[in-house]
């Protein structure tokens, strides 16, 4: 239990949960995070918060250019982030092309230069915005990918990519963080919090989120507009 | 054929001749480049001329911080680039850990906010450093978690990752060029070429370089220093 693993944290609630987990072993965590241009930058101060509560080995936060593609609502400011259930049976505008590979991309050199073999990442597939990078069958194929791509795994060493979330609900993540003690007001979840961290209330994020502490039955912590 | 294809180029020899093979067709290019903190930037430059020499209809060239890992010769300062040779039966010093599979996450957001579905990457399982993210199963790897990855691809929309370089020797690849009429002496493949992009002569990618040309038959045109 001595060997570090990565967690890649965003700052929200998902990723709040997979670090009180992986803390909760008395696993030396390297926290991974990116500022990639996102509107919700505020998620980064939140990520930059926690990783201090649970005394991370190790926060990295590294820049990325997500806006040179620009395609998504979260991070080009031309294109309005919607209200709730405008997109009932489509993936919405808020979904960034390719993040979630891009950054586990990232966490593989990180994982290889820092002799890492477990990778952590806080997605879910129950309670979420639809995007396609986080099914369980994206998961596995990147895995399947990373272990023909790396230095240390053709040469034997294992690597795998933990998903603890993705068959829950977000009423379960929020039971299980609660048992674990996280203070979800530390975190941030809404797509387009304000400077101070206070959610607007409206967006899939935020619905998703106040929908998950109503059915948990745990008062729900977000400051909100 | 109106349609754009990406095409992934470093400026060294083998993206030059992907670049060429492909505006051969008529393909409209967009190409992409890497700032990525290598020692070899003027290979960047080199990337910007052929960019030019071949009316590609865009170049994006993004930077990323692959220093902030370390761990590879040709990033980290402090790790000496190797005259060939010194490191017969294992993966080289000069590996930057992930370096395809970023580049390739970088690809997969701009083909898909540009809707294209055609990726080229100049990589060369042959005549080349032994670097795991070279190989064709690497490539199959990283296409079937892409066609995962993407709101495009789930949407039905095919996704291809080219390597037509893949099976050939260094020789092969010169003689194809040639052919084309690539001016190779426009490209640069030296992991230390200096600020006038001469070569060093010594390391992997220039031995490679100068066989190659030695068994296409055909002059070298590599400025050495």
């Amino acid at each position: 239990m001595d060997k570090p693993v990565i967690v890649l944290l965003s700052g929200g609630l998902d990723s709040a949960t997979v670090l009180a987990l992986v803390s909760s072993r008395r696993q030396p965590v390297i926290a991974l995070s990116f500022a990639y241009g996102q509107r919700h930058q505020v998620e980064l101060e939140a990520a930059r918060r926690l990783a201090a509560a649970y005394e991370v080995k190790e926060h990295r936060v590294v820049q990325i250019d997500l806006r040179a593609f620009g395609g998504s609502a979260l991070t080009d400011d031309s294109i309005a982030v919607p209200a709730s259930g405008q997109e009932p049976d489509s993936i919405p505008v808020t979904y960034v092309p390719a993040r979630n590979t891009i950054f586990l991309s990232y966490a593989l050199a990180l994982a290889e230069v820092s002799a890492v073999t477990e990778i952590y990442l806080g997605v879910n597939a129950v309670d979420y915005s639809g995007y396609p990078d986080c099914r369980p069958e994206y998961i596995q194929a990147f895995q399947a990918m990373a272990r023909l791509a790396l230095r240390s795994t053709v040469s034997g060493q294992p690597l795998h990519i933990h998903t603890p979330l993705i068959a829950l609900s977000k009423a379960e993540i929020i039971k299980r963080g609660i048992e674990l003690g996280v203070d979800y007001s530390q975190t941030v979840s809404c797509y387009q919090a304000d400077q101070d961290g206070r959610a607007c209330g409206q967006c899939d994020s935020c619905r998703f989120r106040r929908q998950g502490f109503l059915q948990a039955g745990v008062a729900d912590p977000t400051r909100y507009q």
